[in-house]
């Protein structure tokens, strides 16, 4: 059962409204890396995670990120709604589609679930967890260089912090499990190839390496068109 | 510059042709967790990844999701292709769409970038792929588990374990950056709320706990009703 | 802010459980017709409405609609989890997809925000909601005539009874601006052909006639191929 | 059966081409309250409603519809063909797709059927169309504003005012059934719960009161929290 | 202007109304090869093609696809609603989304303006259109293989028929600009690499050749690992 | 089996940096008519396509469109990686979304296989990629008008000069099968109506006439509403 406070999770004060940068925001309202997508992974998952706690810990932060969500959708209320109908204001999506936000990304995207990974494996959707939120991190970062007024960067870095915050919780919840370091879940095995490195795309002369394909951790086939092929 | 070799880069030999699992297929071919989506997700991640081993690793692992696209492209074909027009095949998308892979999921959903999780830092991009490798996984093992025919689990079980090889690699590319158990990466440090955790959703008796909110990582709140709105 | 408690909004107390009907389901989990489009339209919607008391009466019924999302969330993991992996459950997309709800519909398409009908003005947005919530009755119609279990039609008579409510609390909104029955709203008059009513589809003997092109409220163009392009 | 007559059903007599308003025209030629969605939405219906008199009124409007896209249509095609391939031109999205219009929204998103909202009863379909016409006189209304062609604002003007005619008729039509201001219909009674008022959404003092939760038309549960989940 | 006569362009008369092949008929009421596709492709050409005669032709072949649209429409119609609730009706789409036909396909995909390839160009748009009868006389095809009922089926061959009917209209008016079975059009000229082709895929052994690579009137490039990167 | 060498197919070499124009160029990338859709597209129907020589042809073709992706990717990365963070940069979706190319057209949409066109019939599959051809060469047009660095257009000029080669191929291989310029093909006999053409859009005078309903090879029914409907 939901419930719902009209005071925000963290304080949102904007200073100087601006319609365009307002359509940037909508990037974590209603795009791929947005706090709705955030919410709705989380929570759905919950209905088929069987571990009581882990659970419990995806409905707390889903909840925090429609608290998110609202906060976004605050900061995006404030840059279009005490504005005149100015040249900034006209050339943003708000001009026809009404201002507030909307569940569009920056480009106009209508949200869609396409952006969720998860389901069958609480490991598969603690990865695509800590997934979800270094796309958020990274958008959040990217708002953050563009944004000119203060208490817009302020709010931002809040929902920037969170999401290291939430990355923590779910590299903790994997590492209770042995799974935070460790390729291998589920209740298939692997076969014999599982330490072959296939040097696919190769540059003429020396390939890079590195310890995603140093041995012993990996069989290194450095001409597979021959090796594969022809054995 | 691409190059292809009609040889499959692994042996796909079906014995007992099954259009409806054929259809079920489609989710590794045109899916959201399958090999399209880990193809193009890692290539197009190696145009603005700097560290030329890993672009170059991208490289390698995407190339090879393209030969694994086309095994599960092969497997669907043979499980369409030399049956009679029964009624298994009447009852599944290709009698109308036609014989042979789509890009459409089971569902019969045409394959969208919506699913790609990548851009403006390696380490969002390496989260992303773990958690790429995590949803096919998942999907491989759902399907080895509906499977009937052995030349198509025997093929299904080396797709499912090179998705194992390929979470190995990202992890050690993530750990040779520090970044596979340390959720901080980027330009913004987090502000002070980093380690609070929201205790949001409740059972109106004993809250589950795990390392996920224990001290000293994280600060409990408890009942953040009050100690948020009223604070 | 928002807030969760774990018991749910309503009981749902499933019997039987169908993996089928939970595929059905999913129509008001992830369909257009469902609680999350209810939900998020409505909270959407909050955000610029001017009218405090609206604003308010929106986010009421937006949170209820995630409560009722919960409710069916819980109907589908019911109808899904506690089954054997049955010939019903593997011809369902929890096959492949996992148990528990997806934002999915009961094709599998996933749910995406051209659903969603808002913006600009208050008599627009309460328009809208009468008639997403026509559609979220009628889908629970065709979901309670397709179901057998008590339990199961309980809870679903219970979304359909409050679907009815929330048409009600619409109204009288509409009312309390004169906008229920009052074609007219917003700033831009109309020009003089507002009465006209234009016979475009004709049967070749006598057309049908009733209230809604009637004298005196209307001007029946019987022949507009001829009335309309050469005068 | 359909046919055409080159003239459109309203003149169209653009003074002053300017190809970023048509990209917002296109809004209603592609998007989501245009044209098309109103035209498909009405025309699709009438194939399932029983009622033959509103069955003809469907098809009549539908085709009107039809004839008000070409309108759209039109005025795209005037705002983007007579004109240099200036940098006004350079800047949309006709310069790499082509003049005239397409069937995007102004945004540059396909049209998709997941506009429309129809099917099963005609109470739904009735109210759905009165919800369409609210979001298309909404579009028109901030296309008006923006405009600052005579001839473009005039024939904005006209697709406005057959928005509200269409609104009259489908409004006599669900009065004829009783349905206007009556929230329910269909063939399932609702339970005892149909006159609650849920308090989902506080603000810490006094929550705001309107003709949609008092008495006697409701029960107003000022909090639930403890009302519902303990009760 | 549109107009509409109540009866369809060509006789449509179902004798066993079968809700499963209804199904299937929707991949051509609101599939990629369907009606509605070739309508609005067909008629938004239409309004920035230059040559009269040929923005003549794209009108009526548009209206006459408006009209098959109908025939479809018409046909699903019957399919669903002359049925009990039987088990065939309640194992379709129909049964959530009520009888009669929807702008989906045959998977329960919306009708999306992806599907259509027009814009900049009327040799582009009449090998589109080319293109588009063709896929649309495929899906035709199947559905004919998959019939049982004489009505349906001859109702589909006329459909079919027109689709070649249609392609040898549009061949006609390619053939009148020269563009048939010329590849080259338009305003830039190619470059020298315009007679090679890159053998890139091989089989190890000899590959197949044929007209489509052959001298003169192409340079045949046998390996082109060596050849292009190398030269 | 794929492989990959790091040299490009071509010689990109851009002098001028400019991220307004990479986002027009990303029409081309993970747009319609762009390289993602063509090669996928020859790639998956080689899958059910009989004939040898015509399924080489296709990927070979396809295996070349994989080399002009990687093209039009180095352009955009190009055009967004060597640029200071200025307004150009700024005003595109690469701010938000991170340097280099995305499977997203200039619009912001992402790829979807909707886009594509084949299945069932070898003659439908080169007809589809006929006009596919002639999509990606009308974007080229329009980019290289739009373009004002040389390398670029030099590299945009070889990629609409590889879309006439493989237009010449495709019509090599619909030549050698004799359905170049015929317009049947498949296995369904038209009904005695393949050779009317119905004269539906009407401008009340004189209608336009050319080869394309001309006698003998059409029977041009100039006024179908009389003649159909009451024949």
């Amino acid at each position: 059962m939901f419930f719902h406070k009209k005071e925000p999770i963290h304080v949102v004060n904007i200073k100087e409204p601006n319609p365009r940068f307002a359509q940037l925001l909508l990037e974590q309202f209603g795009g791929a890396t947005g706090e709705l997508s955030a919410a709705l992974q989380y929570w759905v998952q919950s209905f088929h995670v069987e571990n009581a706690g882990i659970r419990d810990m995806l409905q707390d932060i889903a909840i925090e990120e429609f608290g998110h969500l609202e906060m976004v959708g605050k900061m995006i209320e404030a840059h279009t709604k005490n504005v005149d109908q100015t040249d900034a204001y006209k050339s943003t999506l708000f001009a026809v589609r009404g201002m507030g936000p909307h569940f569009l990304d920056s480009q106009g995207n209508a949200w869609t679930a396409s952006y969720l990974n998860e389901g069958g494996d609480v490991v598969r959707d603690l990865r695509a967890n800590i997934a979800a939120e270094a796309g958020a991190r990274q958008t959040y970062e990217e708002l953050i260089k563009l944004s000119t007024d203060e208490g817009t960067k302020n709010a931002l870095v809040h929902l920037l912090t969170r999401e290291i915050s939430h990355t923590q919780m779910f590299m903790k919840a994997l590492d209770s499990m042995g799974k935070l370091t460790e390729p291998f879940f589920g209740n298939i095995q692997p076969d014999e190839t599982v330490d072959i490195y296939y040097n696919l795309s190769t540059n003429g002369t020396q390939d890079e390496r590195g310890p995603w394909n140093a041995e012993p951790s990996f069989r290194y086939i450095a001409d597979p068109v021959n090796e594969v092929t022809k054995g």
